[in-house]
């Protein structure tokens, strides 16, 4: 039997030129071998979609030295399935995602194209962490995130993860000496008040900027938004299986 | 007390020419006041994605006779945040979407346009329905959907839906006489075997069609794909928060 160095593919949805990624390749490389396979331009918002109606394309990147590396044109989720598929030659030991520049907390893993990569991951059965710094510089600090980060991948690398699940990990926008540690809870319940900004363009025909406030409405102590305000990272384990068993009862009784 | 008819806002992610929405729209009108908030084009596989880089379009369409409709140029999911916040002039009392062409079962939820305007419903704390009909067919006959809708349609407006919670609805291909009923049941844990057809355009660079095969690795009798089979429409309750309570004290043992 060969002694394999750990396989390790990066995603994110800001695209391979982004900070947050390149900051998780410096940490991911010491541990394995990493190909990258991330998107040729941003891709937030863009949740688990894939793309069906027309073809991606694949292109090789310099731009982590001595590391196979690909721009891709599609979404995170598409990066996920082309590195699977196409570009490595084995199943990965772990998918990370990220860091992205902007909080993925609460409800927001729904619209979280670097979150839907982590998903992604669990679907194929691959330990898969998904990484988002609470902070949407393009400049931002990733100190903090890069030493969660080490943490985890080591962890995940060494012990495995629960199958069926990824993980979301959130970090503070917070100083290396006040960071306090991570916190295992649950995505808080809060939500978006979604505002449209209606402008008009030169002909006097409107156009729609999706906006808004994001409310944190959840009380509880045990969620993503307490720890990360107490200067805590935060590990919400995400399961990719949506059905409500808890109501399957009350629907049985619907009697239709 | 003004006694207001229901309001239905109903979308889709085959687009607004789509024989399916125009199938749904006519079994609802029946309900009270229905307002079409479409996408302009096809968005399947779109996801949970909402646009947020660039900015959308909102017109008017004429296509359902005496109704008020709108196309749109963005996802599922924008074409609900646009009804809610900019169309309608109250909180709609349901939210439907589709009928899709194409099954919607098992983990294909996660990629589904229709189904994540659903969720995106229920996270608005709407009532909300996805249906889909298992034909991709462009013409396929929608009879059994809308003999299905009916029943849904009226006994959400009656009695309302669970918190949280929205419903997936798929329904066979078959004739009506040989439809069974509606079963209630849990989403299969099925996924796709994705390959990618790799050709090379007119200038030898390569280019990638994402395909595959949808294996049904799930045994077990009370998932929707077992009871589609056997010629039932099944009703998958789908909640939108995907934190995995189950696994929460292993991770709690991690010691990071």
């Amino acid at each position: 039997m060969i002694d394999q160095k750990p396989l390790i593919l990066i995603t994110n949805d800001d695209g391979i030129f982004s900070k947050g990624i390149h900051s998780l390749y410096e940490v991911a490389k010491a541990f394995g071998e990493v190909v990258v396979v991330a998107p040729d331009s941003p891709q937030s918002g863009m949740g688990h979609a894939i793309t069906i109606n027309h073809p991606l394309r694949l292109d090789k990147s310099s731009i982590f030295p001595g590391t196979k590396a690909y721009s891709c044109t599609g979404t995170p989720v598409d990066c996920v399935k082309l590195g699977i598929y196409e570009v490595l030659n084995r199943k990965p030991d772990l998918i990370i995602s990220g860091v992205n520049h902007g909080a993925n907390t609460a409800t927001n893993v729904l619209y979280s194209g670097t979150m839907s990569a982590a998903v992604e991951g669990a679907m194929e059965g691959i330990p898969s962490i998904g990484f988002s710094l609470c902070d949407f510089d393009l400049d931002a600090d990733f100190s903090v995130a890069m030493i969660v980060a080490e943490k985890l991948i080591q962890k995940a690398l060494k012990d495995g993860m629960p199958k069926g699940v990824c993980l979301n990990v959130n970090v503070p926008e917070i100083k290396e000496e006040d960071y306090k540690g991570i916190r295992v809870c649950k995505g808080a319940h809060s939500f978006w008040e979604d505002r449209f900004d209606k402008r008009n363009d030169q002909f006097g025909k409107p156009y729609y900027w999706l906006t808004g406030d994001f409310l944190d409405e959840d009380i509880g102590k045990d969620t993503d938004l307490h720890w990360i305000d107490k200067g805590y990272a935060t590990i919400v384990p995400i399961k990719f299986d949506m059905t409500a068993y808890q109501v399957m009862n009350e629907l049985e009784n619907w009697n239709i």
